[in-house]
């Protein structure tokens, strides 16, 4: 049997990956090799601050080191891509960070970006990110819901507030794409989809199958330069 | 039975249609929407200047009226993207522009994108679409092998064209993810890899994938302001 | 005699051929070579999409094809420059586009430029295109009226909607430069520049001027790369 | 009799000035207002250095003041454009700097723009003003000849030099159109466009040409805010 | 004794140049050069506009060519930075321009950065210096307090309106740092800070301290190419 | 007595802790706080991957908490500021990365910055890290002396392939300044300024004398955004 995708949550919510693992089933097939969550029990409960991140990186690197033998491709479920740098020189497999493939989608499909953030302070982050990656001239904006990771799981009174950021960046900002900007809200894709009626991507499913996906077409892990 | 995945091929050349379509085999399951390839009668023979790009776009925009109904996502097998816009008016189904993204999957890789480029000319027209697209920095080179389109089919002395320029992409531009800039280089993707050691991605392979995926997840195609 | 300077209007309405004429005639001389305005019969009869760009680029292709032997140079009067690129590569007489030659006549001028669209969907490819000339960063806004192109020759309505996108591009975006992001606008000029009290630019008449000064000073058209 | 286009030459010296005045013959027209070239006697003889360019300014801005009430319209005709912020703070008038109008003639063009400057130490102030105006994307290469202001005087081995960098410029860097980034390289753009086979622009024609422009189409300067 | 940091205050406000002096007092020790403050009798009496700018840089420029001798390093006192260039072709000892070293400055401490301009049309000037700096990125607003020079010695109602600019850049622009963009706004630098409670920068003492490092340090001037 | 400038060596290679100390001699005075070096026992012993620095900035971001009461301002000595936002959370000292503030420091010497790093695979990272903190566009050029840390030791030959590279980067891409993109490489700075006659910016030395400078003016720490 082949391989599986692993993908890596970072935290160590369990509740998350549960989440996250759901949300994956419409790209599990019996023609693709099989989707494995991991919790990352050494990670930060939730990943809401640039410590956190840092912290998170280095239980990434911990575990691809790790598991990569049991994995034909990684992805790693966090907004932060915490860790994507030091797997991509672990491995020369594919790793997908899911902020880089969510915005990359995001892009593909013609889209004037919006981002979803947690917290005020994430929009800085990942601003700072987007200019690393050469991707912040197609985002429009970022705007924050201003709750706390724990809080996202109370989930009547969430779906409002990621609306209204939905809201705003669809009718104030013109944005024609939305980039849930944190593994967390998985589960809100589907809601903002249907009220808003524009797509939303949860980067962890766009993640995954872009991993099923490289793996379909043999691409090669990124070619860090070694040695030298 | 599911619809399909249609991919356009916007030039006239039948045989550049069966390449392109022999290329998606590892895309097919019967778990996955049929892949249609088809050409256009009324398109240019080959797309070589910004004014057989034209033709290309107006036939894709009549291509995609008339066959969009019998297809579930659209992809555009021409590295210029004619008609792309067109058809993202005339259908809120998913449509591609391999180009798009062809670079957007570089970037999920990681990567610093070369692009193989069929004409000198050619490579103008792709920095100011990438300018456009807002995707220019992460190309670090677009480099040409100046050959026409239907030298291309001439396999022996094409390859080692291809694989100079690759090398020089990645030895001297230090490109570690290549882009074939054509539709009509997909045969080379294989070897190129092969000698290379990077990953070569053949946008119409990378596009169909995305189609797919967009697919499963359900994306709506990017959301143009109708009425005004 | 000498050859004349030829506008094409790309759409198939002769009242704003006509329209366009009108504000030409300051820059018609007894010492400088004569102006021509046609109207393309085959064109859409207004260009409010990119599909009707599409269109609108074949038809000016075929045109310049045609006349380029009567004209002693070319302006395409269509702010979205529709068959620039294709004009370029059949002859080596200068082509001017609206778009690119009205942005560039507002930067000789100083300005923080303004834009004035007629619908919301045009202002994307607007930026979009600004981003492929490289002039994006000169833009200090880009704004509709909303109105269609029919709508636009119902002066009396008209011109107050044009005055106010005029005001907030001067006071809430602190533009000193106006242009016309459409040829059907240029019976708006007058009254907009006594209004606001800065220079407003009807971008076919910047176009033709151009196109009269590059005769004089027997400019050449752009080199385009040809065989490769 | 109307009032003359004024063609500020900021250094000292008359050999300069009249070798600027003879280049505009072209575009002197009794259906025109008529072209009046001067020199600054108290300008620095050449313009070779930043603080140079320092004190040019000075004098620019009090011959404007000066002059202004019999110019209709003024070019400054320094590769610099010495005064030019200042000299649209003291009129309403169009003034035109010809480096802003060189560059963005060479734009309307088409052009990847290539400049020929004279001192590797012009160079960095090209490319720090080209940032300024936002215009630096579209240059290719700035390359100097290497020659003082004195030395642009002896024309015989002058030629050769400036056509070995505008032939790095075409065929090192795509360059398509050429800037001469100096007033006093008029009297070599035509040998260079024979030659090279593509436009090369004096900024000084460029900027007469689009003063001539502006006055007919009734432009107004720069609105400079002022009182706050 | 060691030759002091020279300070120019290029405008002839002598009291500009007392307030300026006194701001200094925290960079004056034992053990570190003197710093030295002067009025430049000949310069304009405030820089509000690109004309006064101009006629400063050629005073700066006089002045230092006369004062060199006598000074370690020195700093331009004039947010507008006149004479820079100018200054360092004259001398290879280090030039500080206080806009050039208060944007690093607030750079270095990881800012967004936000600043207090005295004039709306100051605010032009100011980002098209950043754009030739190749800062603007990092500038989150510029906005004017619409004081004159002159205005700014009334400090009881000046302090209100610093406040009140100072508040709109930390909660509405997310600034988290504050540079004052004008030499004559140093008094107000407490106030702020205390009021703000972020980082407020008086970029006359910044450049001072970094004269002060460069001088331990013995960093030397930029190396302007020279000759050619 | 007041506290010091802690400088945190984020490696465990205690020989550049003591070299780092030595060049930070200048900077120390009777009149100023002390510095005070530390090594990171639990550090990598070289950072020489995007994983020895994912670890760094975990260490230091310990290291912080431990010791920031410790401490006036802290310095984080290695050039890819591991740990710097985590610091920038923790406390409100001011904190200053090396490279952030190398890069800085060279700016406000008016330079055309050219990068000295170890190794070809640092590159890319350096130049992610220069667009995510917006000042890319200030770097000419970034070359490797392709050697491990551990090879910086032997000093006789090492000094040879840095001056060759410092040569590259002042004479074919026109640096005028030089930043040192490793906090090991200290001990060279004197040796390849007295070569190269250009100023050489060990980012240590530039970042202590930031938080010197900080601590006099008593800057604020970034205010990061806490709580949401």
């Amino acid at each position: 049997m082949s391989l599986p995708v692993l993908v890596i949550n970072p935290n160590s919510n369990d509740e998350v990956t549960a989440s996250i693992d759901r949300a994956l089933d419409p790209l599990r097939s019996n023609d693709a090799p099989p989707i494995r969550c991991i919790t990352l029990k050494d990670g930060p409960f939730g990943i809401e601050s640039q410590r956190d991140a840092d912290v998170a990186a280095v239980c990434v690197g911990a575990a691809v080191e790790e598991q990569v033998d049991n994995a034909a491709a990684i992805v790693i479920a966090c907004y932060s891509d915490p860790g994507l740098g030091a797997a991509r020189e672990i491995t020369s497999k594919p790793v997908f960070g899911i902020a880089e493939t969510g915005l990359a989608t995001a892009i593909m499909l013609g889209g004037r970006v919006g981002v979803v953030s947690i917290l005020k302070k994430s929009v800085d982050r990942h601003w700072s990110y987007a200019r690393a990656l050469g991707l912040d001239r197609r985002i429009v904006a970022d705007l924050p819901v201003n709750l706390s990771v724990a809080e996202l799981a109370d989930e009547a009174s969430v779906a409002s507030k990621m609306l209204d950021v939905g809201r705003r960046l669809r009718d104030d900002h013109n944005a024609n794409v939305i980039v849930l900007g944190c593994a967390g809200m998985a589960r809100y894709r589907e809601r903002m989809e249907a009220e808003l009626e524009i797509s939303v991507i949860d980067p962890t499913q766009a993640a995954v199958a872009a991993a099923l996906s490289a793996l379909r077409l043999e691409y090669r892990g990124e070619r860090r330069t070694n040695g030298s």
